[in-house]
């Protein structure tokens, strides 16, 4: 039941002109439709979350800080159900186009937001990144789409998902506009690119199609150029990857299930059955089932500090695959979301930041190659960014 | 999210007179909106479900019939999604009143049907009753239904949930109506009203509702008085109807899974959150659970020819409560569809025909008695509806 549709939400535009002069002054964005702004519901990508809460009076801190940076808002886009999905499709607002892989799938959760920048319909856009919702659409769609570091951007008006995994991210098309709008939602100058060594992940390069891993191969090269060469390393033991991404799911979906719990039992709301699904499983997980998915959390965390606290770079393929065309059996879907779940677990289960980078192409699709560094290191990621482009 | 509805689907109505001269001419009827009507989308309370099937060309058996019998199709009837539900909501098509309780849920998942004929809109409708959704809603909205005996009334051209629970039912407001009806489906003359025994199950009452109990205490009299005196009996040892009510849940839910799994997979469908949970819940009934609900099954078909075979009739009440008023939170609903589910897993996991009669009424509302009896006896409980009427 995916239906082609625009990026956009449809029905009157969310426009807003950003204030005179600012340094984003003559960009465009569009926000996820999880971003409130004020006057405009904010719909979750649901017909009834839009229908069971009020129009938020007051914009988004995200929303608040593009504007005031001078960026026009063009419009609020397509988002899965409550954040909750991987691939992009929504069985009630439409599939966003991938507009860098006709026919294709665009990734989600931030499906739209994506959509539009790959369209040039907006030079920006912000989404959120509990699980992947950021990296991915970046990645399929051939985007600069960042998932900051735990907590670094603010959150304020965003519908929230899983707590100790949600962030604000944003899309651009180039890595000179993502950092300006870097520099503004992090508040920071962007400083040199440094890193103090570049690791190549190669566990995970290998559970990537071996097309991806080869066609970000010459990235991986020029990346460890800047920086005194690239170093192959081992992110985990064999096998751990994926454990991670069974156990980052125990944990995000309690969470989530905790999140929307009372709204669900007040208001029983239609759903995609993979949604329904899924939030189902949520809601039977063990404190038990947590408390070991914890601990696995604790290996990943301590895996980073060892890997990155000292300033290095780790790159890795951001989704294994380009972009699946629409119209698969959920059986196919959900395997595609299994094996892009091991690769956005690292960052998602230590709270790093994981920025992609469209920098491989597979029969003429693009797929992101992604550094991720240490926590706090968000600025120094668009700046390695531009150094690269 | 139940909004009041019509009883009727939205849109054209499907109107068609009955042949001249049958046995109910000059009586209208409504389908579910499970059943085919040549020309007109089988939507199964679903949007996808609509969107993905094709328009039939040919009525349903029981439509057919009905036609042919001189009856006036009146339009087809809301159902609860994929006839998954028992009390009556429906989030995409909304909830049909309840004319006898205002303010209420219908019962389902017949629910438009019994909606209709309670309302007076017709005269007779057809449902469908896997689970109890035919006897359920007939109880809550004041009306005679029977869920037939398994394979007596031909389920051609209808949309199946669980094979070996599905039957073709019908509703109507008397016992009259109800047994010109009864004639035509069951193409057999009415009998006499006979029973060798009234048998009243004190361990079913005693599930329901004191009040529920007491204000059918009557109608139990009178149908004992027909027949020699009413004798109490328990239907099982002491928790054991509860556990009927778990193990054909999970008997009739594997069923379900198997009959809707490859749609779900390839159209990974909207359903109203309880629908979708339900639906994986089943998807993960395992061989060994289904092989003791049999075990199970057997116990309750033997306790069926024990009691039933000789030409007694059983009496129990239909649900434990009168119709719950609408926009209770999830968590109660699930609640209520569990003790409701109790009482109609007898008659589903042995095949019996059930036929509950409007007899009871606490604090305004209606309540069914039922009576229940060996298999075949289908018509021989629409002439005791008669005779006690």
């Amino acid at each position: 039941m995916e239906f082609a549709a625009d990026a956009f939400l449809p029905g009157p535009r969310a426009f807003l002109p950003g204030a005179p002069g600012g340094p984003l002054a003559g960009l465009s964005f569009a926000a996820k439709d999880l971003f409130d702004v004020a006057g405009h519901r904010t719909g979750g990508g649901n017909p009834d979350w839009a229908a069971t809460h009020p129009v938020p009076q007051a914009h988004a801190w995200a929303v608040e800080r593009l504007l005031a940076a001078g960026a026009n808002l063009a419009g609020k886009t397509i988002t899965c159900e409550i954040s909750l999905g991987i691939l992009g499709f929504n069985p009630f607002h439409g599939t966003p186009p991938n507009p860098a892989a006709p026919g294709c799938l665009p990734g989600g959760s931030s499906s739209g937001s994506a959509s539009a920048v790959a369209a040039g319909l907006c030079d920006l856009a912000l989404g959120t990144d509990s699980g992947g919702s950021v990296r991915v659409p970046a990645s399929l769609c051939g985007l600069y789409g960042l998932r900051p570091s735990l907590g670094r951007v603010s959150l304020e008006g965003v519908c929230r998902q899983a707590p100790s995994f949600d962030t604000v991210g944003w899309f651009a098309r180039d890595a000179k506009t993502f950092g300006r709008a870097a520099e503004v939602l992090l508040g920071e100058t962007l400083p040199q690119a440094t890193a103090s060594r570049v690791l190549a992940a190669e566990d995970a390069f290998a559970l990537a199609d071996a097309a991806v891993a080869e066609a970000l191969a010459p990235a991986v090269s020029r990346l460890g150029a800047l920086f005194g060469g690239a170093t192959t390393i081992s992110l985990a033991e064999p096998g751990e990857l994926e454990i991670w991404g069974t156990q980052r799911n125990i944990v995000q979906r309690a969470e989530a299930w905790a999140t929307f719990k009372d709204w669900i039992d007040a208001v029983n709301p239609r759903f995609g059955y993979s949604v329904a699904r899924n939030l189902a499983v949520a809601s039977m997980i063990t404190a038990e089932q947590i408390e070991l998915a914890c601990v696995v959390r604790r290996r990943a965390v301590e895996r980073a500090r060892v890997l990155l606290e000292d300033g290095a770079i780790l790159c890795m393929p951001t989704t294994p695959f380009t972009a699946p065309p629409v119209g698969l059996p959920l059986a196919e879907l959900d395997r595609l979301a299994g094996r892009i779940g091991v690769l956005t677990s690292f960052a998602g289960l230590a709270g790093l930041p994981q920025l992609s980078l469209p920098l491989g192409m597979v029969a003429g699709k693009p797929v992101g190659l992604s550094i991720i560094g240490w926590r706090g290191s968000d600025a120094r990621l668009a700046a390695i960014a531009q150094a690269l482009q």
